[in-house]
């Protein structure tokens, strides 16, 4: 289905397994999802992105659970399957529960249909709503 | 700027009044903004819309911050101007911290750019983020 | 494929079992689609969800199958793909003919040119097309 | 605001011109909105576009009233600014009423809403939503 | 799969085969894929489509494979799946090297990247990105 | 309009001021655009955002002029008007002609509206267009 190959461990480079090992390291399993092997190709762009990732998903500020909750929100708006099925994934893996995922999905369609609404009807943006301006 | 009016008070009619009424008692402020204004030509759509908005945003399985921070994420997807305006200004109202507004712009770059990347690739879905099958 | 179980009737729990049978009363027909399946995990969804759905689509100002033809217009814009099945076959019950079906395709392909034309050139709006503002 | 000039009459070519003239023969008004203007500095791109709509926007098996308000629905949901005042007002000049305004808001909010579910839940399409398939 | 019969040649009527033939004269190939195929139910837009598409992809000021590449950047971004599969395999048979289609996957990623937090952050326009305005 | 301060060179701190002058010296100019002063609050994503930038818009496999035109068609799709008018003026600066802009225009505009039809009509991706697949 994809319009690249998606490398098994044979077919990938040097430099895409020292990936695969990584995020086997980091993810403690020994399977390599197809979102990396499809990225397999260019490593250098594999590289980047997951190492990124790493990063933006750490722990911080916010709670890992909720970044994958938002991860989803945005993959949901943007109409991306895979992204939508393995970070739904990902969040029940670090503990959503069915509640919290019905409420997810509450808010998400909530905010798609008032985002229509406030499109449709181009409602201007109130002033207290605007941030102080700096340098602009 | 808008394609209807921002109805003022004395525009509004009894039922939009009404709303604007409970809009002004949940949210403890004297002001409605324009959102509720815009639709208060259609009190019926007013109503439904408010009404909604109340029950997936109370308070839940889910913290009401980490829900204005989901409605940003989707908003932002959609590019709504209005809601992000209006729905940063909520979550900040809501203690979100300078801290936690700059990792949710991070886990939405992130996610914006492998949800490219993924549907660039048309990547296919692993079949352990499928879900069993029910009636389906 | 879904990221949530396709509830079956001996699945569903008996609030999601009473919006089945309001599904099948109204629509006259024993068949119950995925959509509402779907969303019987969450039956406080579902119930907010179908009762609503039933509020918009209800003949009023407008004729129901032309709300059926915006309601394809959005879900294509938006790449919902479940949603293009669903509503060009309930559009085709209510009578949607092929020589009608071809001029929505044509629309919704002209205003796709032209909504990315004129993002594209940030075309600003003549102040002939803004409403007269109110209390904004 | 626009990244290209929205050339006046004197500043357009003479091609250009000639479809100005078209647009206020068949319009019959003097007024030339934006639009047209930003496109005249590409007289092939402007006279293709504005003669695809008008093949496209002719009465035919829909009545120019509802193909208008697909319009709106497809504008909205681009998130186009600019396309959503100028088809706004013009289906206001082609007689929309409030009311109809209004349940065109509905639905488009109720469709971005099940949108937005049916994708974050990824549900697999009816088999009876198919249609049969031919040389496929 | 799709909400229309694809047409074969034997269920295509004689309009339809017509612009067939046009497509399999100027490709050089007898196939002729589902796109066409599908839209073959209404000549008419079959044929506007097939026209307009020719005389946009026609070398120009712009190379043949950099309009294909920029084909697949709007296909990915909309998340059509056809069209992405579709033009990846053009731009594939018009020369695009791996190292091109992951400069391209790299560009697109970060765009998709950098919109997202410009309009997460509703960074307003600098006012040297503006073009003089004209008759506006 | 922003939803966070435009810091100027005196508001941002010493991270953020290192990231200003390593702008300035790539880009030959004193001229520190909206975009990353917005980003300058959260120093991280700042550095982020700009080191990748610099490494996926450097010369390569394609040309900087092709990548700007790819980034706009991105950005159009999007709906990003910042993306948008820093681009084009990017690809301006970069030696974009008028004539390579209106064929840009022309494509974007032409696959946005193959896009909505293949999507609306829900087209089967063809098997000679699918890549063959290794380890999936």
């Amino acid at each position: 289905m994809a319009v690249v190959p998606i490398l098994s461990d044979e077919e990938a480079g040097a430099e895409a397994l020292a990936i695969f090992d990584d995020i086997r390291a980091r993810r403690q399993t020994d399977y390599v999802n197809h979102f990396w092997r499809a990225l397999a190709a260019d490593p250098a762009l594999l590289k980047a992105t997951w190492e990124r990732l790493q990063q933006v998903m750490a722990p911080g500020a916010l709670d890992p659970l909720v970044k994958e909750m938002i991860y989803i929100a945005v993959s949901v708006t943007n109409g991306c399957s895979y992204c939508i099925h393995s970070h739904t994934a990902a969040a029940q893996a670090k503990g959503m529960t069915p509640a919290q995922h019905g409420e997810l999905m509450a808010v998400i369609a909530m905010a798609s249909q008032t985002n229509a609404l406030a499109t449709a009807l181009q409602v201007p943006v109130d002033e207290r709503f605007l941030a102080e301006e700096g340098a602009g």
